[in-house]
């Protein structure tokens, strides 16, 4: 127990955060289907359920969040415009959001940022700051915009982003019943933490016995570790990864509290396993999944999560990748 | 006119067929949904909206003919088994269906299909005959095992395939009008027509100020000719073209006669545009999609098709192609 438990406690959201962050986003966010492939199910031996967040507004689903936290502020706060940091997809949830309610957008976006990501932003009007991951903190970047007065939408630690992220929990708690299919384990991505922490806080409060799973790459365990240690801890600064999309550095503190009573755990996943997981993700599903979009279903090839006859939903968390590295991990050559 | 008329126009499936087919494959064929992205919106000065067939069951639209199809045999017929000839898509959907009735199913496959849609079929527990799709008739190679008794699902030249290709336009159709969008085109890749015909017969019933376009690749635009000519004619017997899915020698006599009275004009693209087509659908949409599949996109570019602040759907037929070919086509290098 750390000296703020209690804050950290009062901001944790609830199932009914989620659902009132799902009417704000209807009909703008797209509610993304589960997809099945008899082949797949074959190969892991499993029910696998699939939600393809790589067909969600902005290809990934970083809109929900950050749709969620804009239309929570005033109108005289929209007004001043909005500041995020990003290396990528959260900056283009951000970038699709503001562009909607007409607010002015500012984000601090590392200079190593998939250029396709870069373009989006620029394409929905925002403007970008430009920083290098390893050099400079991007919270300092920021500062000056935030002084002026913007508002930041933080990338998770915030329970409205955290409450926007839930809703693909929810939906997958909602389509799974309606198949009249129980879900076993929920397997996604974890960068920083707040897709994880919205997924367990909907599908919990819905559906208590099914196991909420994380994954992140090899070199970006921090969350992994931060369980393992009751703690949070940082990621090696000098990590790379292809999952551009989960290198973050720490887990936040209302993410990590949220994960820390909710998760079964978090699988560190190598890159060849990423790899592999998109080729099966285009080669059945016919989707284009980003690295960092496919660490969740890497994650079923660790031998961590039980499988065996099981149904498991994987979250796709997004497809906004140069196809280029695409192709590249996609083909044998 | 030909001697056949006649007994063409009372083959015809009409939008009642299509329903009836739509209530057969409920639950078993996906629902595709229509999908959007801004950024094509921009580039091409439309409203596109995109039905993914490449996310459909077998990962192509061809499981709804064949399922109709074999759905409407009688459970004799299906107790002797059912007889295919195919590039691969067709192949695909008829072993998926023919695997749901537990029939047993021959598929007749030209040796130089797609290695992942051979092993699909495999994978489904047809059996593959092989053939050379340039030196063989694949009718007469198909014919001993009709001769057994084994009932023949044609690939397009059959009122159930088309009637079951048809739940495509149904389904366009439906959606729009529950969006409250008037559709001014739909536009979508043509091989012997089966497709084109199923839509153009749902979407004339069902909203007939809309435009019924097709798109065949360069070297088989044997239905552009053939509505020329005001009669069927064949593609050049040594053409070849990356589209697999697309080179069927000849429109067929029903869909011939469907899309002669039904279709706004076919378009012959060339494989670059193909090609910037499956690049766009993978960088905006996340979708794999094949050669062939992304024929109607491509299209698009042809100056053809008027644009301009209209509202186009556009079928991406199927996402079956090998991901070193896909890597080929999408990537600069």
């Amino acid at each position: 127990m750390t000296v703020h438990a209690q804050p950290v406690l009062a901001a944790m959201p609830t199932i009914d955060d989620i659902r009132a962050a799902a009417r704000r986003i209807e009909g703008l966010a797209r509610r993304t289907p589960l997809l099945e492939s008899p082949a797949l199910n074959k190969k892991f031996g499993a029910r696998l359920l699939f939600k393809p967040e790589v067909l969600q507004r902005t290809g990934s689903f970083k809109f929900r969040g950050a749709y969620n936290k804009i239309a929570s502020l005033t109108e005289e706060e929209r007004a001043r415009g909005v500041v995020a940091f990003s290396s990528g997809n959260h900056a283009q949830g951000v970038a699709a959001a503001a562009q909607l309610f007409g607010a002015r957008a500012v984000i601090v976006m590392p200079t190593d940022a998939p250029a396709i990501k870069a373009d989006n932003v620029r394409a929905m009007g925002a403007e970008i700051v430009p920083y290098d991951r390893y050099r400079d903190d991007r919270e300092i970047v920021a500062r000056p915009y935030v002084e002026r007065g913007m508002a930041l939408v933080k990338p998770f630690d915030d329970p409205l982003i955290v409450a926007g992220q839930g809703t693909v929990g929810l939906e997958i708690a909602e389509d799974a019943a309606a198949m009249g299919v129980r879900v076993d384990a929920v397997v996604t991505p974890c960068g920083g933490g707040g897709l994880m922490a919205g997924i367990a806080t909907a599908i919990k409060a819905l559906s208590p016995e099914t196991g909420i799973w994380g994954a992140e790459p090899n070199n970006f365990d921090d969350t992994r570790r931060s369980l393992a240690a009751g703690i949070r801890v940082k990621a090696d600064p000098a990590g790379t990864s292809i999952c551009d999309a989960l290198m973050s550095p720490m887990p936040g503190e209302l993410t990590f509290a949220i994960n820390q009573r909710l998760a079964a755990g978090v699988v560190a996943v190598p890159e060849a396993a990423v790899a592999a997981a998109m080729r099966d993700a285009a080669a059945h599903l016919k989707l284009v999944v980003e690295p960092g979009g496919a660490a969740g279903f890497a994650a079923l090839s660790s031998g961590e999560i039980e499988l065996g006859g099981r149904t498991i939903a994987v979250v796709l968390s997004g497809g906004n990748v140069d196809l280029d590295l695409f192709a590249r991990l996609t083909t044998s050559t």
